[in-house]
């Protein structure tokens, strides 16, 4: 059974390229849609796009407040459930302060997912088996780009194994690896 | 354990739109990428995109060439191994002959998903035991738009439940579907 402190964030900053130079991707469309209606229909209480730049910020805004609130919300009430959960925020710690400031605590564990982890790392099972336990809140982080940077891999208190199927071959693409982990984590079987 | 039989197919016709209505949906490059992957890390030994439109078949044989055989196989080999396994095909029936050809068998279990079936659905645990205690190969349809006709859903053998999370919004992406559909059959835990 989950708790309603579970948060979501997807970081265009700081992500490795494929070459694994620590870089700022942009910000698209899809992975907004795709990734707002995967937390809202795993009860995500808050999912946040993460962008140093301006501009970058001011298209994702665009676009969540199209369906929060501007014409979008009319046409598709679905669509403006999944964007009432959503924001957009200049960094990781600006989240983290907001989600301090939303649940009046700042007892938060920050979870790492990552097609290449292997350190530190548990189970879906295991870390739904903590959430269950724990009344302070979790946020877990989903790089773009080749992945998220090791100071930030780092800082996080835990990592989810690596999505695995029957082959070797893990290269999701981020909008996948968000819907599987809260599957595996709050999906009802 | 995975027997090696297992397809996907994307059909972008016959499929409804938000009136109810039976249309054909457009091909977009997004669905292409997100679920050949996905096809690809679970094991799935081949991926259908299937569309009446001879415009739209181009667009796709298009994409599908660029990363397995074009630049995009060179740029990019992963890519490349996700589309190794994608095709093209003008219907249903088209992808089903494709198949029974490729096995040299027609002794096929067609498998349509949805976000609101109720009728003749099993959960993806007895599904993936019916696959493993059965030597035929397994068609699983994914719809686009507002999901498969009827006509389509009455002749499956099997619906596979609606993906639930702990809420009652269930309106997740087909890309999302796929990838969570795929993990909860074949991902390793």
């Amino acid at each position: 059974m989950m708790k309603s402190n579970v948060y979501i964030a997807l970081l265009h900053y700081p992500v490795h390229n494929r070459n694994g130079d620590v870089v700022t991707t942009a910000v698209t469309n899809l992975d907004i849609h795709d990734i707002a209606r995967a937390a809202r229909t795993y009860g995500v209480k808050g999912f946040y796009i993460i962008t140093p730049l301006t501009q970058q910020q001011e298209f994702a805004a665009k676009i969540v407040n199209h369906w929060k609130r501007g014409y979008g919300a009319h046409y598709n009430p679905w669509r403006k459930a999944a964007f009432d959960i959503t924001d957009v925020a200049e960094s990781l710690e600006n989240a983290v302060e907001d989600i301090a400031r939303r649940e009046r605590s700042d007892t938060m564990t920050i979870v790492a997912t990552g097609a290449s982890l292997k350190n530190n790392c548990i189970t879906c099972e295991d870390l739904v088996e903590r959430i269950s336990h724990d009344r302070g809140s979790y946020l877990l982080l989903f790089g773009t780009g080749w992945g998220i940077a090791d100071t930030i891999l780092e800082s996080a208190d835990v990592c989810i194994d690596p999505i695995r199927g029957p082959s070797d071959y893990n290269h999701l693409s981020v909008r996948s690896a968000v819907s599987i982990i809260l599957d595996r984590l709050f999906g009802k079987r």
